[in-house]
Formats: C-alpha cells, sequence, structure tokens
C-alpha cells in the first residue's frame, strides 16, 4: 500500500456509510450490499471504512468476518464501531467491547455520551461512571493493539448545556489513548459559524485530534463539515450521497470535492476523486435509491443547462457557466432539451448528436415547436436522448425510422386463487413484408409485451436477441387534471434498452401505463436497429 | 394589508421559484400551476414573489395578466424579473422594458451582468455601454413608479475577476435608485467564508442594500445564504423545496427556518412558518416532483427515528433526539417500522396506533420478526401505515380482517391501430354471503381493476362509493438480483386511499406490478371498511 498520501495520517477521510447512512428511512443493506458499497468506498480512496457494530446484530458480525477475507482493501481500513463498556463492568469482561476487539477491523470507533443529560436520562448511570467508561474501554482496547476514535455523541448540545463535562469526556479519551474525538452533532442542528467557534475552544481546551460528524438537519452539514476543518479538524465523517438517517449525513464526496477543488486540501490519492460520479451512481444503484439528480458535483443535473439565455453563452465559453470543470469529479456538461431552451440548445444538442443544423434555420424551428407540443402533452427528452434523436431523424430525413409495423397488441393479466398472477402478451407486426403473431409470458405486463416484441422482431432482425431492457420508470403526470386521481392520470414510461455496448432511454406517455409503456418500448427497439443498420 | 411586519421594508424574503426554480430539469408549469404556487407562498408569508420575465414568453406574460386579476395577496408582492435595456437602444423605447413596467406587479427585477467577461463575451458590448444599459434601465423604470431591484448576475466570480468593476455596477444601480443589489451566486461555487468576505467588502465599499442569490453548487446554499446575512444582507432569494438549475437554489423554507429558529430573526409574519410542511408538500404535489422525504425541517424523514438506539431513548424524552420542535414547521416526529428496529420502536408505532402493546412481550416479538421478513421480501411499512396496522390487528386479534373473498382476477389491455388503449378487468369475489363477477373498465389496467373490485364490494357495503384511489406509486426493486433486469424485477407499488375525511396508504409486493398493485388495493379497500364498521 505504497501511498504517496497519508490516508490514515495527516487528514481522516472516514465514511459512515455502512453504519449511520443505513439508518436512513427505506434503506437496507444486506452483506452482499455492504461488501459492494466498501469495495466502490475503497475505489474512491477514503482513509476509513465504518463497517457496522460486530456483535449488535448478525449482519454486522458476519460483514466483519466477510470482510477480512473477501475485501482486498487498497487504500482504506475498515473501522468497527461500538460502545463504550457497560456501567459496572471491567472493559476486558464486556462481550460487546470484546466483539470490537475481535473484528478484525483492527480500528475501533467508540460511541460515547458526552452531554450530561444524556448520561444521566438514556444511559441511567452517572457523570462519573461515563467517564470511567470511557477511560477504560479506551485503554483497553489500546493494550489490545487497536486504534482508538471516540465518536462523542451529541457533543455540541452537551457542550452547550455543559461546556466543562462535554469538554472532560474529550480529555478523558485522549489521555487513555483515542487518536481522534470526532464531534458529533448528533441532531444536525448546528450552523457554521456556531461549528467554528465551538471547535475553536475545543481544540484550545484540550489539545485534542478532532473530528466533525454532521447531519444536515440544518441544511448545513457541508458546511459545518468545511467549517469544522478550517477551525483544525482533521478527521472528517461523511456518508456517500449524503445517506444517513433524517435528513441524512454530510454528502462526503460534496465534502471533499470542496476541500480538493476549491480550498486546495489533498485529502483522497491523486486523480481518485475523478471516479466520483460513476462510484456514487454505484452506490445509489447497491441501496436501490435513485442517484439524486440535483446533488452537487455527481448528481446527473449538476452541470445540465436548460435556460435558452445560458444555452447561447455556452456556445461562446462553457467556462462562463460551470462553476468548476466536471471532468474533476467524472461529472460531464450536459444540455437539456426542454420547452424553455431556445433554437440554441436544439442546435447545441443536435450536434452533441452528431447533426449540425446550424445551416437550416427552418428545420431548428421545427423540432424546437415539436419538443415544446410534445413536452405539453407529458414528455420529457431531458433524459430520453434516444427518443428525441428519432424525433431529429424524422425532422431532417422527412420519415421516421422504422423497421416494423405494428397491427395490433394485447396483454392479460390473471391470477386465480394460490396462485401467482401471470402475464401474456399476443402482438401481430410485419416486418420485412412477413406478418407475425408471437405470444410472450412475463412476470409482469410490460415484460410479456417486451418478450412478444422481440420474439417477433427478432424473426426478422437477429440482433435484437441482444437487447435487453435494463430500466424501466413509471411516473404519474399531472394527477391535479380534472378526472386525473390516481391510476386515472397521465402516464410516462422511460425505458433504458441495452445491447451490451451501449444504453439508450426512451420515453412513452399515455393515458393507459400500457400503452405509454408499449410506445418506449417501441422507440428503444427502433433506436437500437437503426443504430446496427446505419 | 395590515402586518406588524413589514415583509417589504427591513427585511425581504424574495421568492424566485416561478422563475428560477421552474429551470429545473425536468419541471414545467402551467401558468395554473404558477398561480397555484404563488397562493402557496403567499400562504407562506414571502415577501416577494418573483412571477417570470413578462414579454419573454407568452406564458409568463399570461402568469402577469392573470396574477393581477385572479390573485389576492395577503402577504407578498408581485416581482417582474427582466433584462436591462439592449445596448444602443434608449430604455424608454425597448419593448422588453417596456413589458416590464406593465406587467402590473410593480416590483421589477432587473438582471445585469457584473462580470467583465461576460460583459464582453456574452452580452458582447462594451464595459461603459453595460454600466449605462444599468443606469437608464433603473432610472426609466424609478420615473415609471416602479420599485427596483437589480440582480447581479455572476457576481463572486465577476468580483474576483475585476472587483473594482463589479462593485461599480453596484454602485452604478444604486445611485439609479436600485432598493437593492442582489449579488448572484450563478454558477453557484462558493463557500459560506468567502460569501462573508465579499459581502462585508461590498457593504462597505458601496454602502449598497444588498441581497443573495445563492445556487446549491457546492452543496452550501443554505450556509452562504446565512453567512451573507450574518455579514449584513437583508434581501434573501430563493425557491421553495430548493428548485432550480443544475443543483437547485437555496431551500428557502431552510434559509427563513434557520433564520427564525434559529438565529431569531423575525422574517416571516407571525405564525405562518407552522405551514411550512404543508405548504412545501403542496407545492411539490403541484410540480409534480415527489417531495423530498430527507429535506431539512420539511421533508418526511425529517424527524423519523428508525434505529432502536434512539427509539429507546425517545420513550425517554423527545427532546434528546431533536434539534428543535418540529411543530415549529408544521412537521411531526415519526417513528419508523423497520427491520433496524427493535420492539421499542414497534411498541412506540402501535401506541401512536392505538394499540397499547407494552404488556405482551410475546406479540410484540411476533409483530417485529413479521415485519422483518416482510420488509426482506420487498415490503416496506414506513410509508405504509395502513398496511402496518392490518398486520398489527392481524396479530392482536389472530385473524386479519377480511370483508369479502376473492375467487380470481384478470384484466386485459389492447389495443389496435388508431386506437387509444383500453383495459378491462374480471373480478370474481364473495361479499355477505353473495357471490360477484363484475366487470369493471378503466384507462389502465390497475384503473379498471379498481373499478371492478369497487363496483363488486360496493353492492355489500355501499360506503365504498366514496373510497378513491388518490396517489399511485410504483418502485422497482432490486433489479440487481439475477434475472432480476428492468420490468422482471420485484415491484412495490404504494397506493393511497381517501374517502374525503381521510386518507390512508397501503403497500403491496410482487413479481408482477399488477398483482402488487392488487394486493395495495386489497388492503386499501379492506383498511377503509374496517375504518367505517369500527
Amino acid at each position: 500500500m505504497a501511498q504517496s498520501l497519508d490516508l490514515q495520517g495527516s487528514f481522516h477521510v472516514y465514511d459512515t456509510t455502512l453504519r449511520d447512512g443505513a439508518q436512513q428511512e427505506g434503506l437496507n443493506l444486506s452483506v452482499a450490499d455492504k461488501l459492494a458499497i466498501a469495495r466502490q468506498l475503497d475505489g474512491l480512496g477514503v482513509g476509513f471504512i465504518e463497517g457496522g457494530w460486530p456483535g449488535a446484530n448478525p449482519k454486522d458480525t458476519e460483514f466483519f468476518r466477510r470482510a477480512v477475507d473477501e475485501l482486498d482493501l487498497r487504500h482504506a481500513r475498515l473501522a468497527a464501531f461500538g460502545a463504550t463498556r457497560k456501567a459496572g463492568v471491567a472493559a476486558a469482561d464486556d462481550p460487546q467491547v470484546a466483539a470490537l476487539r475481535d473484528s478484525g477491523a483492527g480500528v475501533v470507533t467508540l460511541v460515547a455520551k458526552s452531554h450530561d443529560r444524556h448520561v444521566e436520562l438514556a444511559l441511567r448511570t452517572t457523570l462519573e461512571e461515563n467517564l470511567a467508561m470511557v477511560r477504560d474501554t479506551v485503554s483497553h482496547l489500546r493494550a489490545e493493539g487497536q486504534t482508538v476514535f471516540l465518536d462523542a455523541e451529541h457533543f455540541f448540545d452537551g457542550y452547550r448545556a455543559n461546556r466543562d463535562y462535554a469538554l472532560e469526556v474529550l480529555r478523558t479519551a485522549t489521555e487513555a489513548g483515542a487518536e481522534v474525538v470526532a464531534l458529533c452533532d448528533t441532531n444536525g442542528g448546528m450552523l457554521p459559524d456556531w461549528v467554528t467557534d465551538v471547535v475553536s475552544d475545543v481544540i484550545a481546551s484540550t489539545g485534542a485530534r478532532i473530528g466533525i460528524h454532521a447531519h444536515n438537519d440544518s441544511g448545513c452539514a457541508v458546511a459545518n463539515s468545511l467549517a469544522a476543518v478550517a477551525a483544525g479538524a482533521t478527521h472528517v465523517q461523511g456518508c456517500i450521497n449524503g445517506y444517513g438517517e433524517r435528513t441524512g449525513n454530510a454528502d462526503l464526496v460534496s465534502v471533499v470535492a470542496n476541500l480538493e477543488l476549491k480550498l486546495d486540501r489533498r485529502v483522497l490519492p491523486d486523480g481518485l476523486l475523478r471516479e466520483a460520479t460513476r462510484i456514487a451512481h454505484a452506490v445509489a444503484e447497491v441501496t436501490n435509491f435513485p442517484p439524486a439528480s440535483r446533488q452537487p458535483y455527481v448528481g446527473t443535473s449538476a452541470f445540465a443547462h436548460k435556460a435558452g439565455l445560458h444555452a447561447s453563452a455556452i456556445k461562446v465559453d462553457p467556462d462562463l457557466y460551470q462553476h468548476m470543470d466536471p471532468l474533476g469529479v467524472g461529472n460531464d456538461m450536459r444540455l437539456l432539451v426542454s420547452d424553455m431552451a431556445g433554437r440554441a440548445s436544439i442546435e447545441l444538442k443536435g450536434r452533441e448528436l452528431g447533426f449540425d443544423l446550424s445551416g437550416d434555420r427552418e428545420l431548428v424551428t421545427r423540432v424546437t415547436d415539436r419538443v415544446k407540443e410534445m413536452e405539453g402533452r407529458g414528455y420529457t427528452f431531458e433524459a430520453a436522448d434516444a427518443s428525441f434523436e428519432l424525433l431529429l431523424v424524422e425532422e431532417v430525413e422527412g420519415v421516421r425510422p422504422a423497421y416494423f409495423d405494428v397491427e395490433s397488441w394485447r396483454v392479460i393479466t390473471e391470477t386465480s386463487p394460490a396462485a401467482e398472477a401471470v402475464s401474456e402478451a399476443t402482438v401481430k407486426l410485419k416486418a420485412e413484408d412477413v406478418r407475425y403473431v408471437v405470444t410472450g409470458e412475463g412476470n409482469g405486463p410490460v415484460n410479456a409485451l417486451d418478450a412478444a416484441l422481440r420474439s417477433a422482431i427478432g424473426q426478422a432482425f437477429p440482433e435484437v436477441a441482444k437487447f435487453e431492457l435494463i430500466d424501466y420508470k413509471v411516473r404519474i403526470l399531472d394527477p391535479s387534471l380534472p378526472g386525473g386521481h390516481g391510476t386515472d392520470a397521465i402516464t410516462r414510461v422511460l425505458i433504458e434498452t441495452s445491447d451490451g455496448e451501449s444504453s439508450w432511454v426512451t420515453v412513452g406517455v399515455g393515458h393507459n401505463v400500457i400503452e405509454a409503456s408499449w410506445g418506449a418500448l417501441i422507440d428503444g427497439l427502433t433506436f437500437g436497429l437503426r443504430k446496427h443498420h446505419r
């Protein structure tokens, strides 16, 4: 592990996605998920990966067992999270502490109370015993060869309620051998100026090495983390994509990108920040939360330009409208086609897709008008480049690309007691002058239609066998229209199709979700066939 | 309009959702949408609502025409957004400027270049002419009786590139009669400490009244806004729910809540901040973007507690785990049922629903185990209280509430050339000892099933006529499982049903989206019937 940057030394980037991030509402990670995420975090080059609480639940115990065997970490060290010993028990005799020591991680992050009321009301012990619990547990784990960090829970609230006691907890941990004491804004209500004041006082008063653990309840998690670092903290905790309980933890990517790209602090190994967008999206795949398009730095919209005003200026100089080069985080500038976009956007988008429209003012007007009209009916081309390209080709060549001619389709879904529902679709179409009537089955109506459609067209165009529907999204539009409640509203479907080499997104719209899906399926196949027939 | 707080005086809360917010990717607002949002913003008590750019497109022109007639604003004033006059034309002769003057808003916010490179490369005029454009346009509009604000575009980048010129633009506007000059971080790359430095220097150097317009590209929009206010800005711009181009504008609710609740600044009329959650969600309904559950202050997860550790402590004292009282923004604490929740969460959730489970340890264990098992298969009870309540009743009473017995169902969707797809569902079931075979039609398969189901059950239970399906959400789970691509994956459906008095959410899961929808429909009807039969 020869690193020019000492990841576990002068500055710690400490990820807690697998522990604190997993507390997010709706987020459930299997052991396999946690291992997959740990590999991605290591690829980003973080210094520490907090894997969970070994001994607290079978999943986390299993994670550490497998992580030690299976993960071949290149940059990060694993950290086991757990509590100080129980009141009235020796640290060496506490099985919870033993599980931390034996996790194989080598780094233990101990959560400790630093707010006097929490000690008394939640922990139900005395302030003195709490200090002894910190001292004993840290000393014991250090004696057993562990690196120890302390998470001072509710530190900022505790500091406000009883500064002396909160500081005493930090001093006790540091004197017992904790390498870092991380100040946790557990309830997430801090503001940056307050963080600056507290961190400055803590460093002046204790001399301890300070970390920051921020939550986003006031919308300031990233700024609070930066404020702590500016005041002298050298260990920053966060979660990828800002996952976490309630409003989430500090988004580690935003914090790190601000530190590296705006404040000239080197905190990741060379070049790895350029992997941030790919990694943030890969982790989102594992968690099954769709990536937040507006996420700073790595969101798909983070460098997307829509307004006509902006699009014109971008033709002159892209840097005029970007706060940084998106390549620095592995993201890219995008131009959006929408009814707010003027002719300049359409022209630029055409260029992006390989069409030079600059010579044909009338064509650009026609495309712009058609986009506006279709978006008014619920279509969106911002996310569906392939459907936009088909529209563009139709306007440029005067006829829409078509490789088959559909006569009709039908799909039936039915069930009976104790049987899983089955869907069966029949499609009638003509391709290369042959008529096909094909029936396909599937786990759902769209799946069945897709099977029937590809089976029919595949007889005329064998390359269709490589096509695969890899993503399917449904959105209900305009439920506020008259009669437009719930399932009765307009539906928009986005479908992503892959041929193993690349993938493309198409859009369909309709009152009927099946009809909307059908439109997107047809566009998806047509785009794929055109790609192979050019 | 008797206000104890002078909303248009000492401190401006200036909303730009209808103009800058509407530049968000995927956001399309009709005139009716804009009017509906304006009413909500007025209900929140903002001082100014920027309605759009009259004259720039027919939609915005129409908005101002209708807004002046139809909106009966109690707190806010409308502002029209537009540009300074064209180079080489008198302000009085510029039709764009005339449209601003004639919008009926009475307040004009002029965007002007303050970055020298933008003047030369994007605007293609001289630095001197740009100053003249600012001076003339402000003077003309002031002479015409308008209140004028200036949005200094790209101010922070311009200040860095050419401080003297950037300041000169502000001075020119102020001397010509602009009441506020708003410093725009148009590319959104600023950090709070930098904002503090620039705003302090601007105020010291120009004496102008300063506003802040922040974007979230560095994840610091809220903190940047607060930093500007701390440095002396008295006009803060933002968008509800943080809508806006790329990563969005500063979330106005977070900014205002921090100012009012944490920094003791009165910026909204008394009591209106308590409407923030309702209003933020109502606007989300109009935009058709689902409310962000992790949004600070107003997100459904913002005061949701999941971890067993937290849930136990909350039993002792809720304030130990909240950064503020959620009622302050009209939100509420929630306890989440999930496989990470221990018995304490289930017990508290039961209490929330009116079941005292504290005396029955075995029951709590049974419910906890069943929740974990079902969540493992894709169910979620965090959002589906009604399905959880049915599960709880089943465990408490030993039998699941049932008012009908389904024999089978089938749904067909078909189309032919030139015809819209139609769906037809047949349901066979028994209710009150009578067998019903009913067929329903609909715009989609779930709509048809819902119609057939309610028509059959409605014959036995007439109250079903009042039930209405008001929301329908589909989510594809686990596309990463073997064979689990696209439409072939597990599907989770959430359905919200209303009886006109209240509404409830149920969940269904299955490989087949129709089957998953069916499960949620059945739970929705059962919950509603139980509510009426208790």
